[in-house]
């Protein structure tokens, strides 16, 4: 069965466990983002290895490709591939907005055009459901449009129905089924007022959980925090609270200690391939020439695989002479370090000493990098 | 110490065991190449899990980038890497032969420049078997020119003879370490007079280990079995035989039939990251739209994690979706593929079976793959 338990709470901050079908998920939790049905440059194995046990998929890559007919035929997502854990799936809302020119949006759902060959689709609350069902995720997202920003009162209101009318259609049209769950999405852009409205709204529909969307859309940090502050005291705080698509380290702690329990992010992922890697000291940029002869590891308290087997040196010359290795090793340390970020924070949540744990986090990370060698 | 022992034969086939510094090499044995410090998108436990003993990596690359002072510096290449087994290098003669109007030879040796910045380097046999020592390598190779093929007689004795001379150099700039080796380089192209010459001049050198060189370069493998034939019965018994980036698995097998016992070559890593994927039943081009659907390993019987974890049709996805996972899945399989190859040639020359096993995987490879889902 899909059920939230609160364990305890420190502050705002909440420490839980999430039950489903397809194991149970400690909270806060970071889930890493495996946009079409990989995260990028991770066996099975590794992500696990990292302490995950969520992962998120995107809707809009899957149904261009390999197709939602065709991933609902090799058994879902997670059967295709080898995750036997959890898996959140987005609406392909997010996306499909993205796309500018290439889609067009009405009362009842979006017409769009593949990037990759151009074809014609069509997304509404229902067949995003369907589409979610078919890629047998563990929690599905309502279909909602993810209001611009900055948006005025008056648009972030119309965007905002919109989204509560297509989230009651989303509910409508989800079947439910033991052990898994369907979440409704916030939306407000930064308008105190439409927040609590779309809570309201939600709420009735009786979501097994709840989102905070159109936030890190460019508001900044503060204005994440104050929208935080004003939304999730009126969310309902028997259900899980998931902050989507945020973000760095400080972001994360800043949203635990308001209430938020689950998030995602391409960050570590993406950051792994460019390489930049997170240390509790903060970022490094492993293309610096200062790390050439560098015999340390990137984090000597990293307990991960890359920082026990291999030196700034070795991760420096991989990105300069551009070898997978190089990503493949970054990303595993990068998402362990979001891990144990996670761990961290449960556990200071545990303890009672979560204001502790983000100040001390803060001091350190704030030092900048170990010098150079 | 440096040890080559000749456990039986099986016809011209030879089963051995190599005793290096860094352990010990069960041959016949297949060297996966790891040019500049990795083998392509592997980490060193799945380099490992493949039963890999030996590696390969090139001076030319190494030299370059991250520089020899620097490898140096950082403890080898092994060092460098974490690869705790033994390595062999190339001598850089073969890479810098092949760059055209960037290199300019001379009795002494070759002035290049850099194909990365242009910059003007120089080697010579002195210089390569230092080089290698920097780096660490547990077995260097002599310094040579690679004959291009196809050469007159006249030309490849003269190609031939400046090895020779320089094979001579690198002997004596090579400091003897315990469980390190040497190995000289036979030439000749195709002319069994020549070979014969190379073989015998190379001997009085009393190298550790001597390769067959020339080959694989479009001579075809009629010619490089003929050249085989005439060449390895001339060189001493009781010391290992390399040849040079060989090869298909036919190749491997028809060599190991005419006495060699190492072997190293970049198609199971480069047909990795292309979407070719070796089978018993030959290759496979995992972007072929016919593995869309299909729900079966790669292949059946293999044991590695490729094939006991993922199917042909997320493969597919992921080749077709430029997902790096792909590339990295087909590469565990592939060098997995080669290792049971070698490992597979090993037992059956134990068993006195080679013939029989040489037959049936040529039976076997030939059917042809697996019918489409």
């Amino acid at each position: 069965m899909f059920n939230f338990t609160l364990k305890t709470t420190d502050g705002g901050a909440r420490r839980g466990v999430l039950k489903t079908a397809h194991g149970d998920i400690e909270t806060p939790v970071f889930m890493p983002v495996g946009t079409a049905a990989s995260v990028k440059a991770m066996s099975i194995e590794d992500i696990w290895a990292t302490g995950a046990e969520i992962i998120l998929a995107n809707t809009y890559h899957l149904m261009l490709r390999p197709g939602a007919e065709r991933v609902e035929g090799l058994g879902g997502v997670r059967k295709l591939m080898g995750w036997d854990g959890p898996l959140l799936t987005d609406s392909g809302g997010f996306q499909v907005m993205s796309l500018g020119d290439l889609r067009k949006i009405d009362k009842d759902g979006v017409t769009f055009r593949s990037h990759l060959d151009g074809s014609e689709h069509r997304l509404t609350p229902e067949i995003s459901t369907e589409i979610q069902k078919m890629l047998d995720a563990t929690i599905s997202m309502a279909f909602d449009e993810c209001t611009p920003f900055p948006a005025t009162h008056k648009a972030a209101a119309v965007s905002m129905r919109l989204s509560m009318d297509w989230a009651a259609r989303c509910r409508q049209a989800f079947t439910p089924r033991a052990g898994y769950g369907q979440f409704g999405i916030v939306q407000g852009s930064i308008y105190t007022d439409l927040r609590s409205e779309s809570v309201e709204r939600l709420n009735a529909m009786d979501f097994e959980g709840y989102a905070v969307g159109g936030l890190a859309v460019g508001e900044g940090q503060d204005a994440m925090f104050t929208t935080l502050d004003a939304t999730t005291p009126l969310m309902p705080a028997d259900k899980p609270r998931y902050l989507m698509g945020v973000g760095k380290p400080d972001d994360l702690i800043g949203a635990v200690a308001r209430g938020i329990d689950m998030f995602d992010c391409v960050l570590p992922t993406r950051s792994g391939r460019t390489g930049q890697g997170f240390t509790r000291r903060g970022t490094v940029n492993l293309k610096n020439a200062r790390h050439a002869d560098d015999p340390r590891p990137l984090d000597a308290e990293c307990r991960c695989y890359t920082c026990t087997h291999h030196s700034r040196a070795y991760l420096h010359h991989l990105f300069k002479a551009d070898e997978v290795l190089g990503l493949m090793l970054l990303t595993r340390h990068n998402l362990t370090y979001y891990q144990q970020l996670m761990a961290g924070m449960r556990q200071a949540i545990e303890a009672g000493s979560f204001a502790d744990f983000a100040q001390n986090f803060a001091a350190e990370y704030a030092q900048g990098d170990i010098d150079a060698n």
